[in-house]
Protein backbone atom coordinates (compact mmCIF):
# COMPACT_ATOMS: atom_id res chain seq x y z
CA UNK A 1 0.00 0.00 0.00
CA UNK A 2 3.00 2.62 1.03
CA UNK A 3 5.00 2.80 -2.24
CA UNK A 4 8.31 3.38 -1.37
CA UNK A 5 11.03 5.51 -3.01
CA UNK A 6 14.61 4.26 -2.09
CA UNK A 7 16.12 6.31 0.04
CA UNK A 8 19.93 6.55 1.14
CA UNK A 9 21.09 7.68 4.72
CA UNK A 10 20.16 11.18 5.90
CA UNK A 11 16.14 10.73 4.58
CA UNK A 12 16.76 11.99 1.36
CA UNK A 13 15.83 10.35 -1.62
CA UNK A 14 19.08 10.45 -4.47
CA UNK A 15 16.90 9.13 -6.92
CA UNK A 16 14.71 11.94 -7.13
CA UNK A 17 17.36 14.84 -6.48
CA UNK A 18 18.99 16.60 -9.40
CA UNK A 19 23.20 16.54 -10.10
CA UNK A 20 24.53 19.79 -10.69
CA UNK A 21 27.21 20.35 -13.68
CA UNK A 22 29.58 23.32 -13.37
CA UNK A 23 31.41 24.69 -16.10
CA UNK A 24 34.24 26.14 -14.24
CA UNK A 25 37.62 27.46 -13.75
CA UNK A 26 37.01 31.16 -14.89
CA UNK A 27 38.48 31.67 -12.38
CA UNK A 28 38.84 28.35 -10.30
CA UNK A 29 38.98 29.87 -7.04
CA UNK A 30 35.69 31.37 -8.06
CA UNK A 31 34.71 27.55 -8.72
CA UNK A 32 35.34 26.18 -5.42
CA UNK A 33 33.74 29.56 -3.62
CA UNK A 34 30.31 28.44 -5.78
CA UNK A 35 30.98 24.85 -4.35
CA UNK A 36 31.24 26.41 -1.21
CA UNK A 37 28.54 28.16 -1.11
CA UNK A 38 25.87 25.28 -2.49
CA UNK A 39 27.51 23.06 0.36
CA UNK A 40 26.24 25.70 3.16
CA UNK A 41 22.91 26.36 1.60
CA UNK A 42 22.29 22.65 1.68
CA UNK A 43 20.02 21.33 4.32
CA UNK A 44 22.36 18.32 5.62
CA UNK A 45 23.21 16.57 8.35
CA UNK A 46 25.63 14.05 6.87
CA UNK A 47 27.36 13.68 2.96
CA UNK A 48 24.37 11.73 2.23
CA UNK A 49 22.06 14.79 2.35
CA UNK A 50 24.18 16.96 -0.22
CA UNK A 51 23.43 17.60 -3.73
CA UNK A 52 25.79 15.80 -6.60
CA UNK A 53 27.99 17.99 -8.10
CA UNK A 54 30.09 17.35 -11.25
CA UNK A 55 32.63 19.89 -11.64
CA UNK A 56 35.06 20.79 -15.30
CA UNK A 57 37.01 23.09 -13.34
CA UNK A 58 39.18 23.86 -16.94
CA UNK A 59 42.31 26.13 -16.87
CA UNK A 60 42.32 25.50 -20.92
CA UNK A 61 38.73 28.24 -21.59
CA UNK A 62 40.07 30.90 -23.38
CA UNK A 63 40.53 34.05 -21.55
CA UNK A 64 37.53 35.83 -22.30
CA UNK A 65 38.83 39.11 -21.76
CA UNK A 66 41.10 38.20 -24.47
CA UNK A 67 38.58 37.58 -26.57
CA UNK A 68 36.04 40.31 -25.50
CA UNK A 69 38.13 42.92 -24.61
CA UNK A 70 41.65 42.73 -26.41
CA UNK A 71 40.31 41.14 -29.73
CA UNK A 72 43.40 39.04 -29.55
CA UNK A 73 42.24 35.52 -28.41
CA UNK A 74 40.13 32.71 -29.58
CA UNK A 75 36.75 32.32 -28.70
CA UNK A 76 35.73 30.32 -25.48
CA UNK A 77 32.79 29.32 -27.21
CA UNK A 78 34.49 25.59 -28.37
CA UNK A 79 35.45 24.46 -25.48
CA UNK A 80 32.59 25.30 -23.05
CA UNK A 81 30.50 23.41 -25.30
CA UNK A 82 32.83 20.65 -24.63
CA UNK A 83 32.70 20.56 -21.18
CA UNK A 84 28.85 20.95 -21.25
CA UNK A 85 28.56 18.12 -23.11
CA UNK A 86 31.01 16.23 -21.76
CA UNK A 87 29.16 16.93 -18.21
CA UNK A 88 25.75 15.79 -19.39
CA UNK A 89 27.18 12.42 -20.78
CA UNK A 90 28.91 11.79 -17.26
CA UNK A 91 24.82 12.39 -15.70
CA UNK A 92 24.54 15.93 -15.13
CA UNK A 93 20.96 16.75 -14.96
CA UNK A 94 21.48 20.87 -15.29
CA UNK A 95 24.76 22.82 -16.03
CA UNK A 96 25.46 26.12 -14.24
CA UNK A 97 28.42 28.42 -14.98
CA UNK A 98 30.51 30.44 -12.39
CA UNK A 99 31.69 32.93 -14.46
CA UNK A 100 29.41 36.33 -15.75
CA UNK A 101 31.35 37.15 -18.72
CA UNK A 102 31.10 33.30 -19.75
CA UNK A 103 27.28 34.22 -20.11
CA UNK A 104 27.76 35.61 -23.98
CA UNK A 105 28.30 32.56 -24.94
CA UNK A 106 24.88 30.70 -22.83
CA UNK A 107 23.09 30.70 -26.49
CA UNK A 108 25.64 28.02 -27.96
CA UNK A 109 26.36 26.13 -24.60
CA UNK A 110 22.37 25.76 -24.46
CA UNK A 111 21.98 25.24 -28.13
CA UNK A 112 24.46 22.24 -27.66
CA UNK A 113 23.08 20.72 -24.66
CA UNK A 114 19.70 19.16 -24.12
CA UNK A 115 19.86 19.90 -20.51
CA UNK A 116 19.15 22.64 -18.38
CA UNK A 117 21.76 25.48 -18.18
CA UNK A 118 20.86 28.36 -15.44
CA UNK A 119 21.52 31.70 -16.29
CA UNK A 120 23.10 33.23 -13.29
CA UNK A 121 22.30 37.10 -15.36
CA UNK A 122 18.84 36.30 -15.43
CA UNK A 123 18.26 35.13 -11.60
CA UNK A 124 20.42 38.17 -10.65
CA UNK A 125 17.74 40.20 -12.67
CA UNK A 126 14.91 38.68 -11.77
CA UNK A 127 16.21 38.97 -7.98
CA UNK A 128 16.45 42.39 -7.82
CA UNK A 129 13.39 43.24 -9.40
CA UNK A 130 11.57 41.26 -6.92
CA UNK A 131 13.40 42.59 -4.40
CA UNK A 132 13.27 46.14 -5.02
CA UNK A 133 10.32 46.95 -7.38
CA UNK A 134 10.80 50.43 -8.93
CA UNK A 135 14.26 50.80 -8.56
CA UNK A 136 15.35 52.99 -11.18
CA UNK A 137 19.28 51.96 -11.70
CA UNK A 138 21.45 48.59 -10.31
CA UNK A 139 24.95 49.78 -9.83
CA UNK A 140 27.09 46.58 -10.74
CA UNK A 141 30.59 45.27 -9.58
CA UNK A 142 31.48 43.69 -12.72
CA UNK A 143 34.72 42.85 -15.04
CA UNK A 144 34.65 45.71 -18.32
CA UNK A 145 34.07 42.82 -20.55
CA UNK A 146 30.72 42.01 -18.84
CA UNK A 147 29.93 45.47 -19.21
CA UNK A 148 31.10 44.96 -23.27
CA UNK A 149 29.23 41.85 -24.33
CA UNK A 150 26.15 43.90 -22.64
CA UNK A 151 25.07 40.44 -21.00
CA UNK A 152 23.26 42.34 -18.32
CA UNK A 153 21.52 45.04 -20.66
CA UNK A 154 18.91 42.89 -21.79
CA UNK A 155 17.81 40.69 -18.48
CA UNK A 156 17.76 44.14 -16.64
CA UNK A 157 16.12 46.50 -19.23
CA UNK A 158 13.28 43.96 -19.45
CA UNK A 159 12.67 44.30 -15.64
CA UNK A 160 12.69 47.96 -16.22
CA UNK A 161 16.26 48.74 -14.38
CA UNK A 162 19.41 50.41 -16.09
CA UNK A 163 22.10 49.04 -15.24
CA UNK A 164 25.08 51.41 -14.05
CA UNK A 165 28.87 51.07 -14.31
CA UNK A 166 31.92 52.53 -12.65
CA UNK A 167 33.70 55.69 -14.20
CA UNK A 168 36.33 54.79 -15.73
CA UNK A 169 38.84 55.20 -12.88
CA UNK A 170 36.80 53.42 -10.23
CA UNK A 171 36.36 50.62 -12.84
CA UNK A 172 40.00 50.34 -13.84
CA UNK A 173 40.64 49.71 -10.05
CA UNK A 174 37.67 46.57 -10.33
CA UNK A 175 39.93 45.51 -12.62
CA UNK A 176 42.91 45.23 -11.01
CA UNK A 177 41.36 43.79 -7.91
CA UNK A 178 40.02 40.59 -9.82
CA UNK A 179 43.20 40.47 -11.66
CA UNK A 180 44.90 40.22 -7.97
CA UNK A 181 42.16 37.63 -6.95
CA UNK A 182 42.89 35.75 -10.20
CA UNK A 183 46.60 35.25 -9.24
CA UNK A 184 45.61 34.53 -5.75
CA UNK A 185 46.76 38.13 -4.13
CA UNK A 186 43.63 38.04 -2.14
CA UNK A 187 45.65 38.49 1.53
CA UNK A 188 46.80 41.47 -0.08
CA UNK A 189 43.87 43.50 -0.92
CA UNK A 190 42.38 46.01 1.52
CA UNK A 191 39.10 45.13 2.71
CA UNK A 192 38.17 48.68 1.77
CA UNK A 193 39.88 48.56 -1.80
CA UNK A 194 36.10 48.64 -3.24
CA UNK A 195 34.78 51.30 -0.84
CA UNK A 196 35.74 54.08 -3.63
CA UNK A 197 33.90 52.09 -6.39
CA UNK A 198 30.76 51.67 -4.40
CA UNK A 199 30.31 55.24 -3.70
CA UNK A 200 30.99 55.82 -7.13
CA UNK A 201 27.94 53.72 -7.88
CA UNK A 202 25.87 55.42 -4.85
CA UNK A 203 26.84 58.79 -5.72
CA UNK A 204 25.61 58.04 -9.63
CA UNK A 205 22.26 57.38 -8.25
CA UNK A 206 22.27 53.49 -7.60
CA UNK A 207 19.41 51.92 -5.72
CA UNK A 208 21.14 48.43 -4.96
CA UNK A 209 24.24 46.98 -6.01
CA UNK A 210 25.05 43.95 -7.82
CA UNK A 211 28.56 41.72 -7.27
CA UNK A 212 28.37 40.20 -10.94
CA UNK A 213 31.80 38.84 -10.82
CA UNK A 214 32.66 35.79 -9.34
CA UNK A 215 36.14 37.02 -7.80
CA UNK A 216 34.67 39.63 -6.20
CA UNK A 217 32.01 37.73 -4.82
CA UNK A 218 35.37 35.80 -3.40
CA UNK A 219 36.15 38.77 -1.52
CA UNK A 220 33.07 38.88 0.11
CA UNK A 221 32.28 43.09 -0.90
CA UNK A 222 30.83 45.05 1.86
CA UNK A 223 31.27 48.68 2.59
CA UNK A 224 28.18 50.10 1.64
CA UNK A 225 24.52 50.77 2.78
CA UNK A 226 22.74 50.09 -0.06
CA UNK A 227 21.28 46.98 -0.50
CA UNK A 228 23.48 44.33 -2.03
CA UNK A 229 23.11 41.16 -4.18
CA UNK A 230 25.80 38.62 -5.21
CA UNK A 231 25.36 36.71 -8.24
CA UNK A 232 27.36 33.67 -7.00
CA UNK A 233 25.18 33.82 -3.99
CA UNK A 234 21.90 33.70 -6.34
CA UNK A 235 23.23 31.06 -8.26
CA UNK A 236 23.95 28.82 -5.25
CA UNK A 237 20.72 29.54 -4.17
CA UNK A 238 18.72 28.46 -7.50
CA UNK A 239 20.96 25.19 -7.55
CA UNK A 240 20.04 24.29 -4.31
CA UNK A 241 16.02 25.15 -4.90
CA UNK A 242 16.13 23.38 -8.31
CA UNK A 243 18.34 20.03 -7.42
CA UNK A 244 16.19 19.39 -4.20
CA UNK A 245 12.73 19.75 -5.64
CA UNK A 246 12.09 16.43 -6.53
CA UNK A 247 13.26 15.36 -3.08
CA UNK A 248 10.96 17.67 -1.18
CA UNK A 249 8.53 16.34 -3.93
CA UNK A 250 9.63 12.83 -2.19
CA UNK A 251 8.70 14.08 1.75
CA UNK A 252 4.87 14.19 0.21
CA UNK A 253 5.09 10.67 -1.53
CA UNK A 254 1.48 10.71 -2.23
CA UNK A 255 1.76 13.74 -4.17
CA UNK A 256 4.07 12.36 -6.63
CA UNK A 257 3.57 8.92 -6.31
CA UNK A 258 -0.37 8.20 -7.13
CA UNK B 1 64.10 24.85 -36.35
CA UNK B 2 62.95 25.71 -33.35
CA UNK B 3 59.69 23.26 -32.12
CA UNK B 4 57.63 24.83 -30.13
CA UNK B 5 54.53 23.46 -27.68
CA UNK B 6 51.40 24.89 -27.76
CA UNK B 7 51.16 27.27 -24.97
CA UNK B 8 48.26 29.08 -22.95
CA UNK B 9 48.02 32.46 -21.80
CA UNK B 10 50.45 32.47 -18.24
CA UNK B 11 53.34 30.32 -20.21
CA UNK B 12 52.57 26.60 -19.24
CA UNK B 13 51.94 24.31 -21.93
CA UNK B 14 48.28 22.46 -21.59
CA UNK B 15 49.10 19.98 -23.36
CA UNK B 16 51.89 18.84 -21.55
CA UNK B 17 50.13 19.02 -17.81
CA UNK B 18 47.86 16.33 -16.40
CA UNK B 19 44.34 16.58 -15.52
CA UNK B 20 43.42 15.44 -11.92
CA UNK B 21 40.47 13.68 -11.26
CA UNK B 22 38.82 13.79 -7.99
CA UNK B 23 36.36 10.88 -6.26
CA UNK B 24 34.72 13.55 -3.94
CA UNK B 25 31.76 13.71 -1.44
CA UNK B 26 33.36 12.39 1.63
CA UNK B 27 32.24 14.41 2.45
CA UNK B 28 31.50 17.41 0.05
CA UNK B 29 33.46 20.18 2.54
CA UNK B 30 36.75 17.94 2.37
CA UNK B 31 36.53 17.86 -1.29
CA UNK B 32 36.40 21.68 -1.63
CA UNK B 33 39.31 21.77 1.09
CA UNK B 34 41.66 19.73 -1.04
CA UNK B 35 40.58 21.69 -4.59
CA UNK B 36 41.30 24.90 -2.62
CA UNK B 37 44.64 23.72 -1.56
CA UNK B 38 45.57 22.12 -5.31
CA UNK B 39 44.88 26.33 -6.71
CA UNK B 40 46.80 27.86 -3.91
CA UNK B 41 49.97 25.23 -4.10
CA UNK B 42 50.02 26.08 -7.85
CA UNK B 43 52.15 28.66 -9.08
CA UNK B 44 49.55 31.43 -11.15
CA UNK B 45 49.35 34.41 -12.69
CA UNK B 46 45.91 33.94 -13.92
CA UNK B 47 43.08 31.54 -14.63
CA UNK B 48 45.14 29.54 -17.25
CA UNK B 49 48.13 28.66 -14.97
CA UNK B 50 46.03 25.98 -13.24
CA UNK B 51 45.69 22.09 -13.10
CA UNK B 52 42.56 21.06 -14.82
CA UNK B 53 40.67 19.11 -12.20
CA UNK B 54 37.58 17.04 -12.86
CA UNK B 55 35.02 16.27 -9.74
CA UNK B 56 32.43 14.12 -9.09
CA UNK B 57 31.66 15.36 -5.26
CA UNK B 58 29.00 12.58 -4.78
CA UNK B 59 26.80 12.49 -2.01
CA UNK B 60 25.68 8.67 -3.00
CA UNK B 61 28.94 6.93 -1.82
CA UNK B 62 27.24 4.74 0.73
CA UNK B 63 28.77 5.73 4.25
CA UNK B 64 32.01 4.20 4.64
CA UNK B 65 31.19 4.34 8.57
CA UNK B 66 28.15 2.57 8.08
CA UNK B 67 29.67 -0.31 5.79
CA UNK B 68 33.32 -0.59 8.17
CA UNK B 69 31.84 0.23 11.87
CA UNK B 70 28.09 -0.80 12.05
CA UNK B 71 28.75 -3.55 9.64
CA UNK B 72 25.03 -2.41 8.42
CA UNK B 73 25.57 -1.05 5.19
CA UNK B 74 26.40 -1.71 1.59
CA UNK B 75 29.66 -1.59 -0.27
CA UNK B 76 31.18 1.91 -1.11
CA UNK B 77 33.32 -0.18 -3.73
CA UNK B 78 30.69 0.08 -6.78
CA UNK B 79 30.01 3.41 -6.49
CA UNK B 80 33.87 4.52 -6.48
CA UNK B 81 34.82 2.24 -8.95
CA UNK B 82 31.79 3.82 -11.24
CA UNK B 83 33.10 7.12 -10.26
CA UNK B 84 36.66 6.08 -11.04
CA UNK B 85 35.79 4.71 -14.63
CA UNK B 86 33.72 7.87 -15.34
CA UNK B 87 36.62 10.28 -14.45
CA UNK B 88 39.08 8.44 -16.80
CA UNK B 89 36.51 8.64 -19.84
CA UNK B 90 35.76 12.11 -18.90
CA UNK B 91 39.72 12.57 -19.54
CA UNK B 92 41.53 12.58 -16.28
CA UNK B 93 45.39 11.04 -16.15
CA UNK B 94 45.68 9.87 -12.78
CA UNK B 95 42.74 9.89 -9.28
CA UNK B 96 42.79 11.28 -6.10
CA UNK B 97 40.63 10.23 -3.14
CA UNK B 98 40.16 13.03 -0.36
CA UNK B 99 39.07 10.35 2.26
CA UNK B 100 41.40 8.65 4.40
CA UNK B 101 38.93 6.01 5.07
CA UNK B 102 37.68 5.70 1.07
CA UNK B 103 41.34 4.12 0.81
CA UNK B 104 40.51 0.73 2.00
CA UNK B 105 39.42 0.54 -1.15
CA UNK B 106 42.19 2.01 -3.56
CA UNK B 107 42.77 -1.82 -4.08
CA UNK B 108 39.04 -2.00 -6.06
CA UNK B 109 39.32 1.33 -7.55
CA UNK B 110 42.78 0.98 -8.94
CA UNK B 111 41.71 -2.53 -10.36
CA UNK B 112 39.07 -1.04 -12.64
CA UNK B 113 40.84 1.73 -14.58
CA UNK B 114 44.24 2.18 -16.22
CA UNK B 115 44.87 5.52 -14.92
CA UNK B 116 46.99 5.54 -11.97
CA UNK B 117 45.68 6.88 -8.31
CA UNK B 118 47.13 8.25 -5.90
CA UNK B 119 46.92 6.87 -2.40
CA UNK B 120 47.01 9.92 0.48
CA UNK B 121 47.84 6.91 2.75
CA UNK B 122 51.43 5.71 0.90
CA UNK B 123 52.11 9.88 0.53
CA UNK B 124 51.19 10.50 4.06
CA UNK B 125 53.40 7.48 5.27
CA UNK B 126 56.20 8.10 3.01
CA UNK B 127 56.38 11.92 4.20
CA UNK B 128 56.29 11.61 7.89
CA UNK B 129 59.34 8.67 7.40
CA UNK B 130 61.56 11.31 5.28
CA UNK B 131 61.07 14.45 7.59
CA UNK B 132 61.41 12.19 11.12
CA UNK B 133 64.01 9.56 9.93
CA UNK B 134 63.81 6.86 13.52
CA UNK B 135 60.35 8.18 14.60
CA UNK B 136 58.63 5.52 16.27
CA UNK B 137 55.06 6.48 16.72
CA UNK B 138 53.17 8.93 14.88
CA UNK B 139 49.36 9.50 16.70
CA UNK B 140 46.91 9.39 14.28
CA UNK B 141 43.90 11.41 14.16
CA UNK B 142 40.58 9.73 12.16
CA UNK B 143 37.94 8.34 12.25
CA UNK B 144 37.40 5.15 13.76
CA UNK B 145 36.75 3.42 10.58
CA UNK B 146 40.06 4.50 9.82
CA UNK B 147 41.76 2.66 12.63
CA UNK B 148 39.57 -1.02 11.88
CA UNK B 149 40.41 -0.60 8.11
CA UNK B 150 43.40 -0.73 9.26
CA UNK B 151 45.00 1.46 5.83
CA UNK B 152 47.73 3.08 7.83
CA UNK B 153 48.93 -0.14 9.25
CA UNK B 154 51.12 -1.52 6.40
CA UNK B 155 52.30 1.89 5.23
CA UNK B 156 53.66 3.07 8.32
CA UNK B 157 55.26 -0.26 9.74
CA UNK B 158 56.89 -1.11 6.16
CA UNK B 159 58.73 2.18 7.37
CA UNK B 160 59.28 0.96 10.49
CA UNK B 161 56.46 3.41 12.28
CA UNK B 162 53.89 2.73 14.52
CA UNK B 163 50.93 3.84 14.42
CA UNK B 164 49.44 5.44 18.10
CA UNK B 165 45.44 6.25 18.64
CA UNK B 166 44.06 8.26 20.91
CA UNK B 167 42.26 6.50 24.36
CA UNK B 168 38.60 5.47 23.57
CA UNK B 169 37.31 8.56 24.60
CA UNK B 170 39.64 10.44 22.98
CA UNK B 171 38.73 8.77 19.95
CA UNK B 172 34.64 9.58 20.59
CA UNK B 173 35.45 13.32 20.87
CA UNK B 174 37.49 13.24 17.34
CA UNK B 175 34.23 11.18 15.94
CA UNK B 176 32.32 13.48 17.27
CA UNK B 177 34.06 16.50 15.89
CA UNK B 178 34.02 14.65 12.42
CA UNK B 179 30.51 13.84 12.64
CA UNK B 180 30.08 18.06 13.36
CA UNK B 181 32.09 18.75 10.32
CA UNK B 182 30.24 16.71 8.34
CA UNK B 183 26.60 17.85 9.63
CA UNK B 184 27.98 21.57 8.67
CA UNK B 185 28.50 22.45 12.52
CA UNK B 186 31.95 24.07 12.21
CA UNK B 187 31.22 27.53 13.89
CA UNK B 188 29.99 25.94 16.95
CA UNK B 189 33.35 23.95 17.73
CA UNK B 190 35.89 25.51 20.08
CA UNK B 191 39.42 25.70 18.09
CA UNK B 192 40.57 23.50 21.48
CA UNK B 193 37.98 20.97 20.68
CA UNK B 194 41.14 18.60 19.65
CA UNK B 195 43.84 19.63 22.25
CA UNK B 196 42.78 16.70 24.46
CA UNK B 197 43.04 14.38 21.92
CA UNK B 198 46.84 15.92 20.87
CA UNK B 199 48.28 15.70 24.36
CA UNK B 200 46.83 12.52 25.00
CA UNK B 201 48.49 11.24 21.58
CA UNK B 202 52.15 13.07 22.91
CA UNK B 203 51.95 11.34 26.29
CA UNK B 204 51.47 7.93 24.96
CA UNK B 205 54.77 8.87 23.25
CA UNK B 206 53.86 9.93 19.49
CA UNK B 207 56.70 11.77 17.74
CA UNK B 208 54.55 13.01 15.49
CA UNK B 209 50.98 14.10 14.64
CA UNK B 210 49.16 12.94 11.24
CA UNK B 211 45.91 14.38 10.64
CA UNK B 212 44.25 11.67 8.41
CA UNK B 213 41.18 12.80 8.42
CA UNK B 214 40.00 15.19 5.35
CA UNK B 215 37.23 16.53 7.78
CA UNK B 216 39.42 17.29 10.40
CA UNK B 217 41.96 18.93 7.85
CA UNK B 218 38.99 21.73 7.52
CA UNK B 219 39.29 23.00 10.55
CA UNK B 220 43.29 23.41 10.25
CA UNK B 221 44.30 21.45 13.58
CA UNK B 222 46.78 23.04 15.70
CA UNK B 223 47.17 23.16 19.45
CA UNK B 224 50.58 20.85 19.65
CA UNK B 225 54.39 21.18 19.50
CA UNK B 226 54.88 18.10 18.17
CA UNK B 227 55.51 18.37 14.32
CA UNK B 228 51.93 18.08 12.53
CA UNK B 229 51.48 16.42 9.01
CA UNK B 230 47.81 16.68 7.39
CA UNK B 231 47.21 14.17 4.95
CA UNK B 232 44.74 16.62 3.02
CA UNK B 233 47.88 18.73 2.02
CA UNK B 234 50.01 16.07 1.14
CA UNK B 235 47.81 14.79 -1.57
CA UNK B 236 47.10 18.39 -2.56
CA UNK B 237 51.11 18.55 -2.90
CA UNK B 238 51.64 15.63 -4.46
CA UNK B 239 48.72 16.62 -7.15
CA UNK B 240 50.54 20.00 -7.89
CA UNK B 241 53.84 18.39 -8.26
CA UNK B 242 52.52 15.12 -10.38
CA UNK B 243 50.07 17.62 -12.67
CA UNK B 244 52.83 20.12 -13.38
CA UNK B 245 56.16 17.66 -13.88
CA UNK B 246 55.45 18.08 -17.77
CA UNK B 247 55.11 21.66 -17.48
CA UNK B 248 58.64 21.70 -16.20
CA UNK B 249 60.02 19.34 -18.85
CA UNK B 250 58.16 22.10 -21.32
CA UNK B 251 60.29 24.64 -20.31
CA UNK B 252 63.42 22.99 -21.49
CA UNK B 253 61.95 21.85 -24.54
CA UNK B 254 64.97 20.24 -25.69
CA UNK B 255 64.65 17.46 -23.38
CA UNK B 256 61.29 16.11 -24.40
CA UNK B 257 61.70 17.58 -28.04
CA UNK B 258 64.71 16.05 -29.74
Amino acid sequence: MTQRATTVPGGLAEAHRKTIGILGGMGPAATVDLMRRVIALTPATDDADHIRMLVDCNPAVPSRIAALIDGTGPSPAPTLIAMARGLAKLGADMLAIPCNTAHHYLGDIRGAVSIPVLSMIDLSAETIALAHPGVAYAGLMASTAVRLTGVYENALTARGIKPLYPSPRAQQAVMDIIMAVKAGRTESLPGSALNDVLSDLQEAGAGCILVACTELSLLGVTGTDLPLHDASEILARSIVATALVHADRRAHPQQTLT
